[in-house]
């Protein structure tokens, strides 16, 4: 399209609406236009054109991110130039002058293969910017990156970046069935248009390949870890390869969930053992098989013998020899297995945050090299508070692989703000001591901590139909931010917010300071209105909307929320000491040893760790049943300042964003307050103590709270309702 | 947002991919930039402000509408006047002047209570282009007649347009569950959020309305058929009412499904026997409570004793004793009663073609005043062609509601292009004779031939979260094709594809003349290639996503595609003269006593009704077996004539929207490939002749597309896999 045409084309748009509708699909890839005219002569004067060293579909994107930002920020073109002063020069180190390469010799010793350099240079004696990296996708990342520093207006005049990312597989995980249902996901449905692939390839599968390369996201599983074997077939395999194609310019690799008993269930063989030479057979030529269609395809990622799925222990064999089994299939084209470590047992007695360690940690070095344990977070299931999880650091002889969970499947859904780079950081940067002080998590995730190769962060994606991608405007920052933690998982939550928020809204201060300090305290507010002091899995069942902790009657003992909080009329807490489950052994000291007792105990833990009598004294002076209530209530109390704070920020917002973060704030609000009084009237029967004054009486009574049913509630299969 | 910061949000968009994206969202409301300058002159020297005659928010939506077009078509504002020359005045009769009202009474005579005029008079002696109508509603409908007029580039300088619509009900059917999947939905998910409502109001609930409005529609049906009485409790009703309000100013009533069986789901009683006093009181007071929420509920939409719903058979009461039921708790409020016609039983050996007739035909006259009975357009299910409903002329003494099926459950989906209102307007203009000659399917609908009160129509609705809500681009024209024929069903199709594609796409004539065409004969490339020469119900079970000509083995015979076109090795059709089932027998003469010989019967439909050896004599001179085989062959060959006319009209076209076209064109050809050579190779096996030359054998043999399996297609519940 010609700029004249385009000019044109921009007429058709002046409808308030759709203006409107816009600004939420293109999430943090604004590119605002820069009105500041000294700011406007910073970026046009340093740059006069573009050009391009080599070819490849890589740069060819790249190049066009350029060129249509260029023209959303300047209403301008940025023409291909062969020549000239000032020009932005894109191309790899084997593209550059020999003279260049040794001159920026160091620099490139520096980077990683997908490592960049940003960098004021001279070429045929004129200034110019190179952006190069030891490969196209480098160039690509150096790309949004300088597209980044024009988005946070800042000056380029001398620029100079060099940066790789710390973790190599960075990858998001969908947990999208073929029915395009998504498990846990409250963004409408799957993205992926299984029935219309591989013919049909639709917009949005190029921009979220764009959204995700933005932020260095390299890989991407396509399904659910509840798995469905149909998609290994080849039909389906013909539907992956076309999305593949489509994000194989955007460095990002297509992985898939296999369903470990996929031989028996394409009627090939009747059995899945993994130490049966036909089957390990099998999956060397479904291996192949998908290679000869997608050559760069990431691999398999694998929940076995978990909550139902089947699994090497179906024949007795054990996680190590399924991993390895599917690791000989894929090793031989590169691949790699993600094998989770989420694992636990109804027959199993031992505390269900003991039992991942048990089973997993005696496995250590034990699997291959292309396989990476994937772990998640914390030792139950993505709470909005957990310690992190023992086994970081417990296995120094495995790579593993941090899985966070994007979509709020405990944090209020995609109704409630919390943004949570805010949790993640606070686990990657928990110490475990395994190798004395500064052991931190990020150490163990990257590799430096016991000099490992491979290294991965899987993020649970929060991305679905909705025409904003995320359903909640604040649920974009999430999918940012963990894209900016995989890529350096020491990275600030504060700078996340404040990038975020400048690309996806405005640069004004007086926008960017009050929501940044809400964004960075929303997390913690989600804990106070839901789990405070240590207290988790305390949801209502199945679909996890809302309070249950009176919930007491599943089949399976630890799927009940009584079993985690274990209220009483002596106290209320999960004793995980040498006097309980003694899960805390797990822990290297000094944490094990620290948190043995609850004086010594962080309060955000203490009911984690200890089950404590109501009367129970605390820090503040007041008792443990004093400080539940007040938190609850200081958590509803937050809701309502974040109200405060966003309705003062209407004048900097578009109308269509705006309305909807307050209307989401009001559900936010009703929910918190749900949450506080469903809890307090629940816990109060045990506690037989009053509420404190500040602390209003529960709105219903408790029968009402536990007659609440939602049996449409999203985020489940239709068919578990 | 004023015009200043419109213009800066302008320059916020300039990304190519951005502005295509978006023009699929717009539908038919593009108001594409009017570049010619004698053009523009016309509408902006007739037009220099707007006046508001009195206000409600039907009048705001309507100046709304009007000024953000102004900013589309001209990059210019219309400004609020009160006074001068060349106003754009709105305002209903009331507000008007003595003097105007009695200048323009035999204009307002001539128009119904949602009609309207559009009118250049003067006013306080100064020239003005009127928009007025008996209600606000009207008024609004006028002022997008008014805008459309110019999206076609329409002198206004005299314009003087008199409108009103000859159906009372134009409603659309979504088939939406309260999980959000959409039975026989294509096109993503269902758009209500039913989880965040009441709270969350999307943008898309008000752009749903307006593209209504825009059309004439002016009810929704927001639940299936096949229905869940969930919808009918006090936290549904509130989400419905926050539905509702956003839809008032558009003048569209909301309306539920009601479930035969919910007074006994409900907990609150033992039965939903429609005698029964109690039962007759719950809906009483179901209906009180709904209209203290939602005061212009529309009314209920019933599908009973059919394909396993509950309904008034069960308690050995008729569908007159249901549907009066329900009638009573409605009317009180001015509501309506929706009731199905579609009902057939496997435990009746009849024609399925002649149950609803044999059902129904008996109560005419029966029903309440406040009762439509919704019968489809043929006796069978939405094929791609059937005869009339013969329902239709022979219940003279109750109102029929027409039910079309805009989604494409039988017309390959929503990536097959077919135009409906070709469809629509057969049927709409078949002749009953019921009355003798000129007694057309439309004048039942519309009530004239038999002097009817309540008149409607309804569309199962193509609607779904895909962002250009349709799926397939030219779905849209199907959507807008429905509501301009419940508008007027006499509307000639042709029209409508030329407005639709000049208000969607570009006026200029050499895109729209060749794709119209391509439009108008779509739908009868379909029938070639899927049912040709009066076959039907051959497509495969369930999903009914490709041809299953061989599937014989289903519980219910009458579910069975063998049942349907009885192929064997003497011939092949349904024979329903009186030496078959005699379902001809329900229609009047002169069309049963015609199609009652093959030679007189219309060769599109010979196959519905008659029985044929495969070496029957054809009006071409060849034999049956021969034509349908070749005429397989042009309809395979006419999507490769549509692929050619679009691969021609690139320029004309934004580059979104025509890949998107082309891909779904690629798709189809492959599926057009895939119905003749699966039938042929399935008929051949009865006819025991040849191909003609010009038809290629099939790609695959039988047992191939026997063996071809789709648990995933799209538009079924997850729960039926």
């Amino acid at each position: 399209m010609n700029i004249k045409r385009h000019i044109i084309v921009l007429f058709f748009l002046s409808s308030i609406g759709i203006l409107n509708a816009q600004k939420g699909y293109d999430l943090w890839l604004q590119y605002s236009e820069i009105s500041d005219s000294q700011l406007k002569n910073n970026y046009t004067s340093n740059i006069k054109g573009l050009k391009l060293l080599g070819s490849s579909a890589t740069l060819d994107v790249s190049a066009n991110e350029i060129k249509n930002a260029w023209n959303s920020f300047f209403d301008q073109e940025i023409k291909n130039l062969t020549e000239g002063e000032n020009l932005l020069v894109l191309g790899s180190k084997d593209e550059l002058s020999p003279a260049l390469q040794e001159e920026l010799k160091s620099e490139f010793a520096k980077i990683n293969e997908e490592g960049f350099l940003i960098k004021k240079v001279s070429i045929a004696n004129k200034p110019a910017i190179l952006i190069t990296a030891k490969s196209d996708i480098g160039v690509l990342y150096g790309s949004f990156r300088f597209l980044k520093e024009i988005q946070l207006h800042n000056d380029i005049s001398d620029i100079d970046i060099i940066d790789s990312p710390k973790i190599q597989k960075r990858v998001l995980n969908h947990w999208d069935n073929l029915d395009r249902t998504v498990e846990r996901g409250y963004a409408g449905f799957s993205i992926w248009d299984w029935h219309l692939l591989p013919q049909l390839i639709k917009p949005e599968y190029k921009d979220y390949a764009r959204a995700n390369a933005s932020i260095g996201i390299n890989g991407t599983v396509l399904t659910n870890v509840n798995a469905n074997s149909l998609v290994l077939t080849a039909p389906y395999i013909e539907k992956v390869k076309a999305l593949a194609e489509v994000f194989r310019p955007y460095g990002i690799q297509v992985y898939l969930t296999a369903r470990f008993s996929a031989p028996l269930e394409s009627g090939d063989l009747d059995t899945a053992d993994p130490l049966n030479d036909e089957v390990r057979k099998w999956w060397k030529d479904k291996a192949d098989e998908i290679y000869a269609e997608i050559p760069d395809f990431g691999g398999f990622l694998v929940k076995a013998n978990s909550e139902g799925q089947p699994g090497p222990n179906n024949y007795g064999r054990s996680h190590v020899d399924g991993a390895n089994m599917l690791t000989e299939a894929v090793a031989p084209h590169g691949g790699i297995v993600m094998w989770r470590a989420f694992v636990y047992s109804e027959h199993d007695p031992a505390d269900r945050a003991k039992q991942a360690y048990s089973e997993f940690v005696p496995f250590d070095g034990k699997f291959q090299d292309n396989v990476l344990v994937q772990v998640k977070n914390g030792a139950i299931d993505f709470q909005p508070r957990e310690p992190f999880h023992p086994i970081f650091g417990a296995m120094p002889d495995t790579p593993l692989m941090m899985e966070f969970q994007i979509t709020q499947e405990y944090l209020g859904f995609s109704s409630h703000l919390v943004f949570l780079p805010k949790l993640f950081e606070e686990t990657l940067q928990s110490d475990t001591y395994v190798k004395g002080e500064n052991s931190s998590v990020a150490k163990v995730i990257d590799g430096t901590l016991s000099n490992k190769k491979l290294t991965g962060m899987a993020g649970v994606a929060n991305i679905g139909t909705e025409k904003n991608w995320t359903g909640h405007p604040f649920g974009q920052a999430n999918w940012y931010g963990f894209g900016r933690l995989a890529w350096d998982p020491y990275l600030d939550s504060k700078k996340i917010a404040e990038d975020w928020l400048k690309m996806t809204f405005t640069n004004n201060p007086e926008f960017v300071q009050p929501v940044k300090d809400m964004m960075l305290d929303s997390r913690e507010t989600v804990v106070k209105y839901m789990t405070p002091l240590g207290l988790h899995h305390i949801m209502d069942t199945g679909h996890h909307y809302g309070p249950g902790p009176w919930v007491s009657e599943l089949s399976r003992p630890e799927w009940n929320p009584v079993y985690y909080h274990k209220a009483n009329s002596e106290g209320i807490g999960f004793d995980r000491t040498k006097s309980g489950s003694n899960a805390l052994a797990q822990y290297a000291d000094p944490i094990a040893e620290k948190y043995s007792s609850p004086e010594t105990t962080p309060e955000k833990y203490l009911l984690w760790f200890h089950h404590l009598p109501w009367d129970y004294q605390m820090e503040n002076g007041n008792n443990l049943w004093f400080n539940i209530a007040t938190t609850y209530q200081e958590g509803v109390d937050e809701v309502r300042n974040m109200i405060d704070t966003w309705e003062k920020m209407e004048k900097y917002v578009d109308e269509q964003r705006y309305q909807k973060v307050s209307m989401l704030l009001q559900i936010q609000l009703k929910e918190a307050k749900w949450w506080r009084d469903a809890c307090l009237a629940y816990f109060q029967q045990f506690s037989n103590m009053e509420l404190p004054e500040s602390v209003p009486a529960p709105e219903h009574n408790l029968e009402y709270y536990k007659s609440l049913k939602f049996p449409f509630a999203p985020g489940i299969r239709p068919s578990w309702n």
